[in-house]
């Protein structure tokens, strides 16, 4: 709400709230404004406040004006070599039957992906948003977790770690702990498989660079986690999207994207596949793994939230054994995400080149917490957790789809996980906008899809949708719509 | 020296011996054993337990024999996918007038950067190695660093550093110490112009995603460090190497380059480059500046040994104030490279391009270290000692230079920094895997040059090679080529 104040004028306000949302990319470069009399029904003021406003923006350069049709924000970077996230080089997958064979590169809609990323990094102090893509920082409290670090932060110990680069492929005593894990998980894999690095989201980005040049084709789960859209698209390479089922990945659709353009690659989440919390079946991961062995691609199988499901869940690499498939993990969700430890198991054959484009991009990463993060794997402190985080998880679910639904949403595919896919009847692009003037960051569908199609559907984190205000507000925001 | 053992027979010794530098890379894929009588004479075996040495090779699939050519190292990745790195996308800058004209890509040459990043993490324990690009871990010992880490580890503090994320841009408080540094080196940056990597070489590697896309041409200075060349041609770009000399790049080339291939980007050391610890003049930065601004491309410098330098010599990002200059740093060479914190600082035009680069490849950097490198800053602990190991390394230097003349050697460039560009007037590639026999890991010419052409220079680390003892082996080992 805009407030009278003797500080800042009305128009000062609107102006630097547009500027705002602008610079966190919360609105993307190309949009349009709304309308002078649009805004000024919205924010409850004067027309002229708007046109004041608005005026402030052309100034600041953050807009510019297209004769009759409206103010739209300018890119604030660098034009001529800016390389465009989301929907070059992708094709859509609602149209596959009929884009199949034409992968060109879509023209460019100036959705920004970034904007999801960072709204991670806002709930510091701030309130709980319900596009975010983690758990609250508070449900990841342990005791155990200081307690690790200190171990190694002994004089001996914290120099034997700071003095020396450390082992490339990361700490031995982490890649054990991991061995075992992978091990419960039915995953076959020897520490000399294990690399650590900065996150899941570094393992993912040295798979793809140690696998793919700029311009190979890759296939990537469609919805999906709209920053795997946009490193692969900002690293050149042409993202083909594959419509997720409950059972697993379009495997038809698969096997024409083979034929067609000889992809080396598939991504995929098989374990509460983030949006839509589908798990893979046992009998499609086999399928799936059949296709690869005849066309020559490999698996990677991002299993991001490994730890709040249970150790039987379907996984491609333990059908595989790891020999076409490469795993991918980390501990962001469940324990310490500032700790940024990741890690990629691997085929035999790919380590030693998986190896080399860490050391390329980063050299080693910090041991320190790798040591703690060992430590509270073998001693049996993350195993607790993630048990009784699930528990907590299965009832702020419960309360949250209750919510959902009397607030009139639709599940879009049955609740599991830490993720609700739900399809909210308008456009939620739009009623992202609407919501953030309430202070909401939603997470609209379209930056799920690789082309940013418009959709009514959103995601909600079951952990940050339990309060009755919320669903209050969206109810209103969406019926005014 | 091979030893008889009961536990293994002198044939299980050789072979081992092949096997653990063919593993590490210390022979590359491609390389010619050598003939049985050589190996039997530089060995002080008989050639039959040579014969059975290299048929347990060829059992171990780690050689191939090439009938009546002899024994080849075989290459142990996957062959259809691998991006060989090295030679191709190169030009040959000794051949520039002839060479400038066609960069097309040269042939796979598969000598390998990575045994010489892989011999920066064999200090530990065992001896100091002359091909060593860092200071020795002792010379970084200091009372300070410990008691840095553990400000930040008390409950609160770790908690809050542990359960975030973190600022996108990396820690505020390392940002707004290091803008301090900066500006005591003349180059003017607000925090806000600084990111924070996992040490200078994810920062290097930042600014190529960002700038570069696969099949650009980036200018890089010849000799250079071969992990620059590594990543670059890794990732699809195209290297145009640019000689340098004793007061900067040769511009001529440069200018002739950005006639033929119109770069994006050069990267440099101005200070103490490696490995011939030249320095940028004035008037030389002056005119790359203005070259730059000519042809439109932006210079990336490199200020890895910035704390060894004084805080006088000359910077392009000085000069420029950060216009088309991005500067790079780190404090793996003078504190902690296990700490793994790098930073750059960019025109503010670039900064969100970049970071969103740092975004999707890794999200955030650690928090814990960067908080406790910036209270080193502060407290002006950094400063007083890099002041020390500057001193000791200047002692160091004279005994070094004094050892490797009267060993023969002759310097290339004048001796400065930390590291000599010797002309030992043999070839270095061979002389140093005879030196390996001996336990010296080298770092011959042949890896600072983008098509890796035989060359007689080495780079020696001035700390690492005090001992009289080492140049007697080299003597001795040179003088029998």
């Amino acid at each position: 709400m805009l407030v009278k104040a003797a500080s800042q004028s009305l128009a000062e306000q609107l102006a630097e709230r547009f500027a705002e949302r602008i610079r966190s990319r919360l609105l993307a470069p190309g949009t349009r404004l709304p309308s002078v009399r649009q805004c000024a029904q919205q924010q409850g003021v004067s027309p002229s406040t708007v046109v004041a406003a608005y005026d402030r923006l052309l100034a600041q350069g953050l807009v510019e004006a297209h004769r009759n049709r409206g103010f739209y924000i300018r890119n604030q970077l660098v034009d001529h070599i800016y390389i465009g996230y989301s929907a070059t080089n992708t094709i859509v997958s609602e149209q596959v039957s009929t884009r199949l064979e034409s992968p060109a590169a879509m023209p460019h809609v100036p959705v920004d992906a970034a904007a999801l990323i960072r709204g991670m990094f806002h709930d510091r102090g701030g309130q709980l948003q319900p596009g975010m893509g983690a758990f609250p920082s508070e449900w990841l409290e342990t005791n155990f977790m200081s307690a690790a670090v200190r171990r190694f932060c002994s004089g001996a110990e914290l120099k034997a770690l700071s003095l020396h680069y450390g082992e490339p492929a990361g700490d031995l005593a982490l890649r054990q702990a991991l061995a075992s894990r992978l091990s419960a998980l039915g995953i076959a894999a020897t520490p000399q498989q294990l690399i650590t690095t900065v996150g899941a989201t570094h393992a993912l980005d040295i798979v793809s660079r140690s696998f793919l040049r700029a311009g190979d084709f890759v296939m990537v789960e469609e919805p999906g986690w709209a920053v795997e859209f946009a490193r692969l698209a900002a690293l050149g390479m042409r993202v083909l999207p594959v419509p997720r089922g409950p059972d697993g990945p379009d495997l038809a659709v698969m096997a024409r994207y083979c034929e067609l353009h000889r992809p080396k690659l598939f991504i995929s989440v098989s374990v509460f596949h983030n949006p839509t919390g589908y798990c893979l079946s046992a009998g499609h991961a086999h399928r799936l793994l059949q296709l690869a062995n005849t066309h020559d691609f490999y698996v990677v199988e991002d299993d991001t939230y490994s730890h709040i499901a249970p150790d039987h869940a379907t996984r491609v690499c333990a059908l595989d054994g790891l020999q076409r498939s490469i795993y991918v993990s980390g501990f962001a969700k469940i324990l310490a995400p500032g700790w940024r430890v990741g890690y990629l198991a691997a085929p035999v054959a790919w380590v030693e080149r998986l190896l080399d484009t860490k050391l390329l991009g980063t050299l080693t990463t910090p041991a320190l917490f790798e040591k703690a993060l060992a430590w509270c794997i073998t001693q049996g402190q993350l195993r607790r957790h993630a048990l009784q985080l699930r528990a907590r998880l299965d009832q702020a679910r419960g309360r949250s789809v209750a919510l959902a639904l009397k607030a009139g949403c639709r599940f879009a595919t049955p609740p599991a996980g830490l993720f609700g896919w739900v399809d909210t009847g308008v456009d939620t692009e739009l009623l992202s906008q609407r919501m953030l003037d309430k202070g909401y960051l939603l997470a609209p569908g379209a930056l799920f899809h690789a082309n940013h199609a418009p959709s009514t559907l959103m995601r909600i984190n079951f952990c940050t949708t339990q309060d009755a205000a919320f669903w209050q507000v969206f109810a209103q925001v969406r019926d005014a719509m």
